[in-house]
């Protein structure tokens, strides 16, 4: 394969994933990760995670009030440099977060780098969304209740 | 000066040219990003530019309607990977677009490439703002009627 369907299989793979986490299960997301100090997540709802920890902490909350979801990339564009790549695109879909449902319409910029097993995604930014800000501050209330 | 420190100037000078932009002259920014087809923008308003005379475009546009603002990077992370370097980070101030005040407070990801002629940068991606996007449909009525 040449580098530019290494890459978009590293995608894939993330979409894949992604797609499993909005139904409950983020296990996947751990393989097509890397595990490094500096990788980064910037969610819709706001906020950024650094290191994997904090990025692993974050899936996995999602994960467990996703129900039902699902989402695409659309608009995808890569651009590969040397053993590092990046993707522009639009993710487009749906989530139930706590069984109440909610559009996802996300510019997004994933950064991914290339690692001895492989390319692995460092960098996730999707636009804020102010319909996730609005649901999750609902959640808060009624738990806070 | 390290690499890191490179990109940092090369940040630097991309926060200038923002900076004289929000003030109504677009002109530094042609010299801080590479001139290509493949460079991006997405800015707060929504959409995305692909290539550099769509970028210009669009910095000339803004420009155009823009007085007294100004925009400093909160929270900087730089990653460097070889020719290429990533940043995440806010972007926090205001600005005024056709005498309208809107806060800017966008989280960001911008990426850059070391060329023959020094480190520029070739994406840019600032969460989408709803409160840009309300003043310039404000904006864009007023014209229509």
């Amino acid at each position: 394969m040449s580098t530019q369907e290494d890459v978009l299989e590293a995608s894939r793979r993330f979409y894949s994933a992604l797609n499993a986490m909005l139904n409950g299960d983020a296990a996947a997301l751990a393989k097509v990760w890397h595990h490094g100090d500096a990788v980064t997540t910037m969610h819709p709802v706001g906020g950024r995670q650094v290191g994997w920890a904090g990025v692993w902490d974050s899936w996995t909350q999602v994960a467990g009030i996703a129900t039902g979801g699902g989402v695409r990339l659309g608009e995808q564009r890569v651009e590969v440099a040397g053993d590092t790549a990046y993707e522009v695109g639009v993710e487009q879909g749906e989530c139930r977060l706590a069984g109440e449902r909610v559009d996802i319409d996300c510019r997004v910029t994933n950064i991914y780098r290339r690692y001895a097993d492989g390319w692995k995604i460092v960098h996730h930014h999707a636009d804020v969304s102010p319909a996730m800000q609005a649901l999750l501050a609902r959640l808060e209330a009624k738990r806070a209740s």
